[in-house]
């Protein structure tokens, strides 16, 4: 992977070399503190070790027991979302679906899309409590069950080392895998928790695992040493200096799921405290005509992230009669999609919005990694020079609770929050 | 439509009722100029006439001519994404797709996967020269053509009175639907170009226009008599007092594409002078696993936007041995994601986080219409209220002319520029 930085200088906000070449110094002290949660596998740091702990043989053999048509992962945020961003991405002849919301006639309409008997169910949750993941389990495996199929036979879980799930798969001789101590959801991609679903698919774990580690080499006390740290420093000063927004905007319909990824592990890790980028997600060519007016014109609060397969498929484009179109005759779509992708960053930099690049060789399995890895880099890095305890989430117990209190699943004081709420209507 | 605007009050941005009670003098004259811009059909203006103007008659009959499996939508922003918005939002035997991206690798997937022979083909660009669309329907034609399907006899443009596609249409006799004069494409979802694919589908056209007219009669010099207008101003009050992001986040999975139209609608109609809030798609209760932190404990910048629909079907959830979920054993879906977001608007509320609540009745054509037109005269109140030119996007020019450039359709010296990019690569 390679970053480009050269439009996130000299903008709108003023950022400059000087100024980054100062915060280098700082990249070297997160980058020790960073070292050595690694090297302690402390809590969180421990998922920039996953390219070499993660042993992909047991999730590998967790899939041979089964040749499915699809494979339906049951898991919410971090439970999903790396999965989703891997089997979105790369083609295969197995589809990979995601329960990952409790709107039950979308749940409905999904269970009755699928052939239940030729489904593989994999429901992640490492505590075995999330509720929407568990309710949409119980659903599964009873409409499994309707269907006449042996849902025992055709489960797999993905947990932690104790729990509902790990009980379940001990009771029913599940084939269980194990979420990873120390790594939060949301960093989970390249492990247990991200690979299941690939392996069921068919993609190469090896090369997955193999593109993350090439970005984790690179790590140093320098940010112009990898783009992981180069677009985590570069992020955080550009916040410091009033980029309140991130918009992840990646040129490849495959990539769309990454930019989900990505809000998730941005929002969670870094908005905390009273600060924080705010994460948005867009998409080229698309989101040209849609955002870009707000992007380029709008207030100077943005850092925009192009993320660019260099290669890809192509198709032509033919000749046509039409007037004025002469011009896109004998072209191809990749043409016209790499030259938005030029003009997009240029008229950003003319109008002084900084823009970072991101590019891969090719939406791949090693592309992949390097681009996961070196975005969670890049995510402990800025969380590392901001302060903030990048790898808790704790503002979202409150509303867990809340939700439990109203469904009966004991007392919370939240819950009285809720009935209590103020209103001002208009009909 | 209900628009609860209660959780905006009193919170850490400080507007308060008194703030409220002022501003409405501002709404009355804004609405004098909204008003008065209807009556004369001044551009933009004229959207919020469509529940009258638009005539669904002219619509219906070309979809008539079709009985297909699938309605393929070639067209990119606006476009795209008002048609796209109801025919994700509503069932429909018809699968309705949308060609609204240049990427390849996507573009072939998706023709690969259809029985073009059994396809209506609906290509939709006032101008008749936006690159992507043309491009895109040049290689859609071929295709059709490649597959031994007539392309003549199952396209219907829809376009302005004259150009390319006006000019086609007249050559081989297609049915060609009228882009209503002084619609800006991102308040078009009401008109021929929402509305085509979603007759094809067999949606009821009247009730999506009743509902848009339901709330155009509420509109007045209050803000406190319509949703809309509420709404509206309550994002422009809370966006002066810092609200720099305003994030849509619907409670179905069948309005996800609602929360990216709206993401069009504010993006390019605000974004101007230097100003504009952003808008953040999200969808609940998914991101409650994943933007909620952000949203409650990142900074006080944010309004949240939280849609819900009354009722819908549900799902029961079964009775469970696995211990600790009892309670949600003979509950459902539905109570579950109503208990996620009456706890999440709390939990926003509980720590000074602005946020408001629309309610429809159900994901249904009127409540479509409703949601749509409220959304639309928010955004026109808004605008009036920033003093911003709602209608227009001087700022996306810059980047057509340079990807004209880039591809040999003229001399721009934009494309110089983007060849005089300033780099700094990291490997």
């Amino acid at each position: 992977m390679q970053a480009d930085i050269g439009n996130a200088l000299d903008g709108a906000l003023g950022l400059d070399r000087a100024a980054l070449d100062d915060l280098d110094d700082r990249v070297a002290d997160a980058h020790e503190r960073i070292a050595s949660g690694r090297r302690e596998s402390e809590h969180g740091y421990a998922a920039l070790n996953l390219p070499e702990t993660c042993d992909p043989e047991p999730i590998r053999e967790a899939a041979a027991g089964f040749d499915p048509e699809s494979v339906l992962t049951v898991g919410i945020g971090g439970s999903a979302l790396g999965a989703a961003t891997i089997t979105d991405a790369l083609d295969s002849p197995v589809d990979a679906y995601y329960l990952d919301n409790v709107d039950p006639a979308w749940v409905r309409d999904l269970l009755d899309s699928l052939d239940l008997s030729e489904t593989v169910l994999n429901v992640v949750s490492r505590s075995g409590t999330t509720a929407e993941t568990l309710a949409n389990f119980l659903v599964v495996r009873e409409a499994m069950t309707d269907a006449g199929v042996d849902w025992t036979e055709r489960t797999v879980v993905t947990t932690g080392a104790e729990g509902n799930l790990r009980a379940m798969a001990e009771k029913h001789d599940l084939p269980a895998l194990d979420v990873p101590e120390g790594v939060p959801g949301r960093f989970s991609a390249l492990s247990t928790v991200g690979l299941f679903a690939a392996a069921v698919a068919g993609h190469d774990l090896d090369e997955l695992l193999a593109g993350a580690a090439s970005e984790a080499e690179k790590l140093s006390g320098s940010l112009y040493d990898s783009p992981g740290y180069a677009y985590g420093a570069v992020s955080y000063a550009l916040a410091e200096r009033g980029a309140a927004v991130n918009a992840m905007m990646p040129y490849a319909e495959s990539l769309e799921r990454f930019a989900e990824w990505y809000a998730q592990l941005w929002a969670e890790s870094l908005g905390k405290d009273g600060r924080g980028q705010t994460p948005a997600r867009a998409l080229g060519a698309t989101d040209q005509h849609s955002q870009l007016q707000l992007y380029r014109a709008g207030p100077a609060d943005k850092l925009v992230t192009l993320v660019r397969p260099r290669e890809s498929a192509d198709a032509g484009i033919p000749e046509t009669e039409l007037e004025g179109l002469e011009y896109l005759g004998g072209s191809s779509l990749g043409d016209l999609l790499d030259a938005e992708f030029r003009a997009t960053e240029a008229s950003l930099a003319a109008a002084g919005r900084e823009n970072v690049r991101l590019e891969i060789n090719r939406v791949d399995e090693r592309g992949l990694g390097e681009l996961l890895y070196a975005t969670e880099a890049a995510c402990v890095l800025y969380g590392e020079l901001a302060g903030v305890s990048t790898f808790t989430q704790p503002a979202v117990e409150w509303g867990k609770k809340a939700a439990r209190g109203l469904l009966g699943g004991g007392d919370f004081p939240e819950a009285d929050a809720v009935r209590g709420k103020r209103t001002l209507e208009i009909d």
